[in-house]
């Protein structure tokens, strides 16, 4: 096994704290098996040269095995550019197709739901496809500060894009033990695109005949995620509605401070990119306050992702030993990553 | 005070069950000063006739003072076809561009969160743009049924469509104790209709100086939903978040069983429509066990409209006294209808 060659993009805010406990978990659990190379991107960066991503950056990037990301975004750079330029730049260059969001009710945590609806447990993950939807970019302003201003957002939605994300989520359910994909969208209203991905699920479940599916109105989905969300299994949806469905999904199973997420390129044409699903938080950023549990799942499944399931388990298992023994007393984000480093 | 002109449209699935007891309470409440003209729209007369809305029954409709809807949607039409040609061309054609949502917690109720989140209560308004956005039908397919099938959805948003929402958003708030708008939209991301809603809502809000406004992304909204719901006093937000956010809104306030709405079309140059967040429930239909107090709450909000502020209040009111004095018994449709109008 050779070291793995990672490239870390510690980002804004919280994103550094959060970033160096991922790393010393990683390090631990791999007895240092690890080379990093650190990627100065992010707001700082921005303001010093104005550049976000640079053309060779992205190309560096390209020749690692995998990224770590922390948090990208900060008020000091013009709203919403740092996410784009940067971090959804680097989704679609390095065609992430696959937003992979596992949601589990852990022992220990604290869900701001009634004890009634969770007594079913919850245990799902949302493949949300990651180079599509509304989120290309695609749109336009005209008439812009006047009255008769107008603007437009498209949303574009392939077979092809479509049918790749849609296989994955099968390939999933076909190895997990309830067997059941759940399609969210909006078909009735958004026709086009809800009859492509009906479709694309329909004739893609034909090659999975022991794996059942249905499919959930967006809106409809909101009240199942509150009201009975044990019936998830393995939840595909686009990238809008996987954006808002994985929000929701974190929250419920104890928030956004222990959610991970993947970006992944399945071929491995690309290296793929591990990042909690929080933002940069510049609020409580340089303060310790952080919890870095996301980040630290996040390195689970990067390891999973490189084949390394034993070290991805155990990483696993760490944090759900420290999460069923963490009590109400508050614990800066140093002392939770060495918490989860020392029961590895 | 002239009789109220009304037009029903019970549609499909629980539909007429629950309009039923709307009129019933609508009855008892003015003392039958309701003239009532039914409409035959729906599944049925789109199986017998292939109509869903003649452009002449579209033109008695907008005679009426207002309408009342139940419920629109069947599996025996084509998936989407009622709610878009029948629904939603309603909504558009009448101009209802508020379409009105208020979500309160109110004693008695069963909501899916834990007492801790509850305890400051739940209290807001979602005003949701009716017209635009990506609703508008607008899109297409190429290829359709190849391997290189594409499908697009355009949002379609204008200074003229926001800005009137806007306004109203701000002119509710100005009205309420905490008199505080809140955008929901994902300007990060969707960043030309995001930038025209958030120029909007500050150019608008200098015109309410009592008012603040502030902004969240409608993923972080999820968050704030199940974990802080007593933060919110008026949402204002685009056609689709809208969709999304007021049904999780509707669950955490009791489910989707309580939740009214309006389609409003505020200057009056078209009545405006009124019905229950729920959709037409085809399994179980016809068996009585619809709940039908969003309808009738729907009726509150109806006559709220027309002026009637008194009778609106005496229907809240014992809607409340209603809801207070459920037992775990359950009961049918017409049992609650009949309960709520004893009370009045
Ligand atoms: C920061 C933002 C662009 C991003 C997204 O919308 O994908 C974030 O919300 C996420 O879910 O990873
Ligand atoms: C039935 C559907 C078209 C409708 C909508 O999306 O507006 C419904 O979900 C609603 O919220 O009233």
């Amino acid at each position: 096994m050779s070291a793995i060659d990672l490239a870390v993009i510690a980002g804004d805010g919280i994103g550094p704290e959060v970033v160096a406990e991922g790393l010393k978990v990683l390090d631990a659990v791999t007895n240092g098996d690890v080379e990093r190379t650190e990627y100065d991107l992010g707001a700082r960066r921005w303001n010093a040269t104005g550049e976000t991503l640079p053309d060779s950056v992205l190309e560096e990037l390209r020749g690692h095995d995998v990224i770590l990301l922390g948090a990208i975004g900060d008020p000091s750079a013009p709203s919403g550019l740092l996410e784009r330029e940067l971090l959804l730049r680097i989704r679609f260059e390095l065609d992430h197709y696959i937003n992979l969001r596992p949601s589990k009710l852990l022992p220990g945590v604290t869900t701001p739901l009634a004890e009634s609806v969770t007594a079913k447990g919850i245990d799902f993950v949302v493949v949300r496809e990651g180079t599509e939807g509304p989120y290309t970019g695609n749109g336009g302003a005209l008439r812009v500060g006047t009255p008769h201003e107008m603007a437009t957002e498209v949303s574009v939605n392939s077979r092809f894009g479509i049918e790749r994300t849609v296989r994955d989520a099968f390939e999933r359910a076909n190895k997990r033990e309830r067997k059941k994909v759940t399609l969210l969208h909006k078909h009735n209203v958004l026709s086009y695109a809800g009859h492509l991905w009906r479709r694309t699920v329909e004739e893609v479940g034909h090659e999975y005949p022991d794996v059942t599916h249905d499919y959930a109105h967006i809106d409809a989905a909101m009240i199942y995620m509150v009201t009975d969300p044990s019936r998830f299994d393995v939840i595909v949806t686009d990238n809008l509605f996987g954006d808002i469905v994985t929000d929701l999904a974190a929250a419920v199973t104890g928030g956004i401070g222990l959610a991970a997420s993947g970006n992944i390129n399945p071929e491995g044409a690309a290296p793929s990119m591990f990042e909690p699903v929080h933002g940069s938080a510049p609020d409580i950023a340089g303060q310790g306050k952080a919890d870095p549990t996301a980040t630290i799942l996040s390195t689970s499944l990067l390891l999973a992702h490189l084949g390394r399931e034993d070290e991805a388990r155990r990483i696993e298992e760490a944090v759900v030993a420290d999460l069923a023994a963490r009590g109400s007393q508050p614990r800066s984000t140093t002392e939770i990553g060495d918490a989860i480093a020392r029961r590895l």
